[in-house]
């Protein structure tokens, strides 16, 4: 496989001017805000979306002027959505670090993460497309329905695997479309690669969740940054528990995991049991669906090295082990 | 005084258009979310910003159209601030009812707020410009930025009377100044208009803030929808707390509710020496300043409808008693 920063190669001034363009965004007046800035503005993720909407662009009239806010704002969102999360689920631990919540409370992650979705919400006006800034409250429209259907569903069983993609969808993938759609809108493309774009986006992200989901039962807490079967134990049902279930339809430490609130013992005893399955194969099996569905996204693209490293982000996405 | 109802007289048929866009608002797919909408946009708040909005928009080009998605927008980003707000402070009552965090929990309601500020964003895009647009960001970016401030100072007794200004600023004038701006800029106001408006809603929050600070004193429950001395309970120096340490720096219930957490034998004590004290007047004086400002800014508008209307608010904002 290769390395990301290989794969981004074309973008990769692009990507450190992003870095600087975030790291900027902490010097506020307010030192109590700053401190809160900086501290999740260097988490140190992937920049994954940023990317994609690099790269989305790159096929027709590419101003990097133009595409900063909106991939700041992406990044941003993504970010802000992250210290939600974290506050809902009490987590304690993201990217191997104390999250915000943990380190400041509640409070400070629910506000700090109202202030970045206002500072994505700002930036991406300077883009000046009245398409884009909608596109981005409407995502963010899609993320938090979706997690209050997530919330509301937590440790129930009687879920369908539609209901898991269209999860998946909302939660994910809803963010891989903005930054493809909204790249490729700001590189003043032709509908049709819009849609293609938005497509190329919207597989991916189904890819990029499943693996994650995945990675939840096989990868190690120091890969994941985050304890292992954590899904499980904040009763989210993902893919791999989904097919356990299929597969054991009575006897199922899931069901167990679920009726105990995400006790230990269950949730360690479903990770064993998925492990020793082929379970794991075939949900790689369904991210390469994805994969290739979003590959052919490309097919009308010429094949340079923008749709190569396109191609390439699927390939990371799926094999990639954190 | 006035009923608010006469004072809006001449926006009357618009405040209703309001109401039943806000209503239509909660008509979505999801169930889940439909319910949470449904419940939080009929609280029945007193629709202030969106009449300083619509009032503001009177003296130059009115268009409706294009203001109905800004005022929706305003109510719905002060909803939605409430929402975050009585989930901060694990507030159970608003507006005599439960609050959402109250009955479907903090995760719920942290979703809700995010949904409620998307949907501002989304909305607010109709209007098609992007300095509004990007005024209701900035308002977001410094209410949540305000916030985190207050927090941190909970029960923290080493605060000027600058820094409650700027809190009140931030947290509560900037809604109001949004309003009164934005619809100005919508109107298609000259930049001047736009000015004296935007210091019209500045001053006027301000009042309204203190009164609010004012009634959380001397109001009774069933006026005011939540218990009384709510912000002393959660550590929140208001200015007739300042003004109570000012005249008494030594014993001071204030000092002993905030050592003790909010702990309500001092609260009650609080409450009782304020009412007993000349206090209370002495901050309707501060109230009636800001007032005096407010009505101030509107010298050069015509003498008309909607000004007096503008004016019968800054009196209304001054003399309500809830």
């Amino acid at each position: 496989m290769q390395e990301l920063a290989e794969i981004t190669e074309s973008v990769r001034e692009d990507l450190k001017a992003v870095e600087t363009s975030l790291k900027s965004l902490g010097e506020v007046d307010s030192r109590d805000l700053s401190e809160l800035l900086d501290y999740s503005l260097s988490g140190g993720g992937k920049r994954i979306r940023p990317t994609i909407a690099l790269l989305s662009a790159k096929f027709h009239d590419y101003d990097i002027e133009r595409m900063m806010p909106l991939v700041t704002a992406v990044e941003l969102m993504h970010l802000a959505t992250l210290v939600h999360d974290d506050t809902i689920d009490d987590s304690s631990v993201r990217w191997g670090r104390p999250t915000v919540n943990s380190i400041w409370g509640i409070e400070q992650a629910v506000l700090l993460g109202d202030y970045l979705f206002a500072l994505a919400g700002r930036l991406v006006t300077a883009t000046g497309s009245i398409r884009v800034i909608r596109l981005l409250s409407e995502t963010l429209m899609v993320i938090s329905s979706g997690e209050i259907t997530q919330a509301r569903s937590a440790f129930d069983l009687d879920q369908s695997l539609d209901d898991y993609f269209r999860r998946v969808t909302s939660k994910t993938a809803s963010l891989f479309t903005l930054a493809s759609e909204a790249g490729a809108v700001l590189s003043r493309a032709p509908e049709e690669s819009v849609q293609d774009l938005r497509d190329y986006g919207h597989n991916l992200g189904i890819a990029f969740q499943v693996v994650d989901d995945i990675l939840d039962f096989v990868g190690t807490e120091k890969e994941m940054g985050k304890p292992v079967g954590s899904d499980l134990a904040q009763g989210t049902l993902t893919l791999p528990a989904m097919l356990l279930l299929e597969d054991y339809p009575k006897d199922n430490p899931v069901r167990l995991a679920f009726r105990d609130k995400g006790e230990r013992e269950h949730v360690d005893r479903t990770i064993e049991m998925i492990r020793d399955s082929t379970i794991i194969d075939r949900c790689f099996e369904v991210a390469a669906d994805y994969r290739e569905r979003a590959c052919r996204c490309l097919d009308r693209f010429p094949d340079d090295a923008s749709r190569q490293a396109l191609v390439g982000l699927t390939e990371f996405v799926v094999e990639r082990r954190r």
